[in-house]
C-alpha cells in the first residue's frame, strides 16, 4: 500500500499536476516518467482515452486514486497528475544563457522558464542557494517549459564562469553603465539576474557590461520574471516573426 | 468589541498587508486610512516610532492587537496592517492607457500597476468581469503602486471606447497584424489586453491596429503582466533614462 507525502526538494521524483501538464511532461521526457495517477472525477471521453493510450503504449503505470490529489493539489480542476524523476541538464558553449543568482520564488522560475522558450533561451544557470526548479509550483508555472529546458545548477557564479567565459556577460542592475536598449552583440551571451528581493551584489558591476532596463523612480524595480522576459524579448527582437 | 473578518470584495474598506505597503499607503492616501493595526511582534525601534509619528500625526487610529493578523495575512513577517477606505479613480482623455479586458487574477493585476507606475503607465480601465483591484493580494503584488494609479471599471470595452475612442487602440492578441517593435505613434493610445486563459475575443481584431509580440511556436502565449509589461517597455523606451 503506497503512502502519498508531501513533495520535498531531496525527493527523487517530482509531479506535473493537472492533465495539460501531464501530456507537456508525456510529450518531451515520456522516458522519465514513473506513474499517471488518474482521479475519480476526472471526465471519461476523448482526453482520457488519449492519455490511457500514450501511458499503455510507454508502459507507464496508471493508478486510480484520489489520495495523492489531497497531498500534493491545492487547487480545484487538477484530475490528473504525472509523477516522473528529476532528469538533468547540459548547458552548451554555443547557446546563449539565462542565469540566475539565488532565485528563491518557485512561481517566478517557472515563469522565467515559460518566456525563456517564448524567447528561444531555454538554457539556464542557477546559482545557489537557490529554489528547486522541480518544486510542482515552478513546474506548474513553466507550462510546461521545464520539460524542453537545459537547467544546471552551479554553487557559484566563478564555477559558472570559469566553463563559459567566452561570451558577453549582462548582469541586470540598478546602477548600470548602459540601457538595455542600447546593448548589441554579434556573440552569445549570458543574461545575469539576482534574487528578488536583493538583486545582484555590487561585484557584478565589473562583470561584463552591466545594464538596466530604464524606468521611473516610481518604483523600486521591476519584478524579477518581468525584468528576466524584457531583456530576452529586447535581446532576441526581430529573431521571430509573429506575423 | 471589534469582530475582524476576511475581506470580501463588497467590503468598503480593504487593507495593506506588511509595513513597507503600509508606508507606501500613508504616503500616498492618507486621507483613507481609517485605522492601522500593529501586531506584538513588531520590533521596538525608529521604523514603529516613524509609523506611530505619521498615523498620530495625521489622526489615524491605532490598535495593537494580533486577531486581525491572524484573518488577513497568511504570511510570516507581517507585522502591520493598514486598513482604508476604497478611493474611486479618474482616466485623462490625454494619458495613455492599459486597458484590461476581464483579468482574473489578483496577483497579475497587482504585477502590471507596479510595471504601469515604471513605465509610466498609471491609468488602467478594466473591462468586467473582472477581479478586483482591492483584494489585498493585489494591493500586495503591486507593491504599494495601485495607491498611486488612477483605475476605473468598465461594464463593457464599448462604454470604454465611447469614452475615450480619439486616440490609438492596440489590442494585443496572437493573430494580429503589427509586430510589437513595428509599432510607432505620436498619438496617445491604449494597449489593450485580454484575459489569462482565453486572451481578447476575436471581434477586437476590428479595434484599432492588433499587435502581437513575437515569440517562438514552443510556448502558447507569454503570461498577462509579462506580455504588459513587454508593450509598456518597448512603447515607452527612450522616455526613461536609466543611466
Amino acid at each position: 500500500m503506497a503512502a502519498y507525502k508531501r513533495y520535498r526538494k531531496e525527493d527523487k521524483v517530482s509531479y506535473s499536476l493537472g492533465i495539460t501538464l501531464t501530456f507537456e511532461l508525456l510529450k518531451f521526457k515520456k522516458e522519465y516518467v514513473t506513474r499517471v495517477f488518474i482521479h475519480s472525477d476526472m471526465k471519461q471521453g476523448e482526453t482520457l482515452e488519449r492519455l490511457v493510450h500514450i501511458c499503455e503504449a510507454a508502459g507507464i503505470e496508471i493508478l486510480y486514486t484520489d489520495k495523492i490529489f489531497h497531498i500534493l493539489s491545492q487547487k480545484e480542476n487538477c484530475y490528473v497528475i504525472g509523477e516522473f524523476r528529476k532528469f538533468a541538464g547540459t548547458l552548451s558553449k554555443e547557446a546563449s544563457h539565462i542565469v540566475l543568482v539565488n532565485p528563491s520564488n518557485a512561481g517566478n522560475l517557472g515563469t522565467i522558464l515559460r518566456s525563456g522558450l517564448g524567447f528561444g533561451f531555454n538554457q539556464l544557470a542557477i546559482i545557489r542557494p537557490a529554489v528547486d526548479v522541480f518544486d510542482p509550483r515552478t513546474v506548474r508555472a513553466s507550462m510546461g517549459s521545464v520539460f524542453s529546458s537545459e537547467i544546471v545548477y552551479f554553487d557559484s557564479f566563478e564555477e559558472y564562469s570559469t566553463q563559459f567565459g567566452d561570451r558577453e556577460f549582462y548582469p541586470f542592475m540598478l546602477n548600470a553603465t548602459s540601457a538595455l536598449h542600447q546593448i548589441q552583440t554579434k556573440r552569445v551571451f549570458s543574461l545575469i539576474f539576482g534574487n528578488e528581493a536583493t538583486g545582484l551584489p555590487a561585484e557584478f558591476a565589473s562583470v561584463g557590461t552591466s545594464v538596466v532596463i530604464p524606468h521611473s523612480d516610481r518604483i523600486d524595480s521591476l519584478n524579477l520574471p518581468i525584468a528576466a522576459s524584457i531583456a530576452m524579448y529586447e535581446m532576441t527582437k526581430g529573431y521571430f516573426i509573429g506575423i
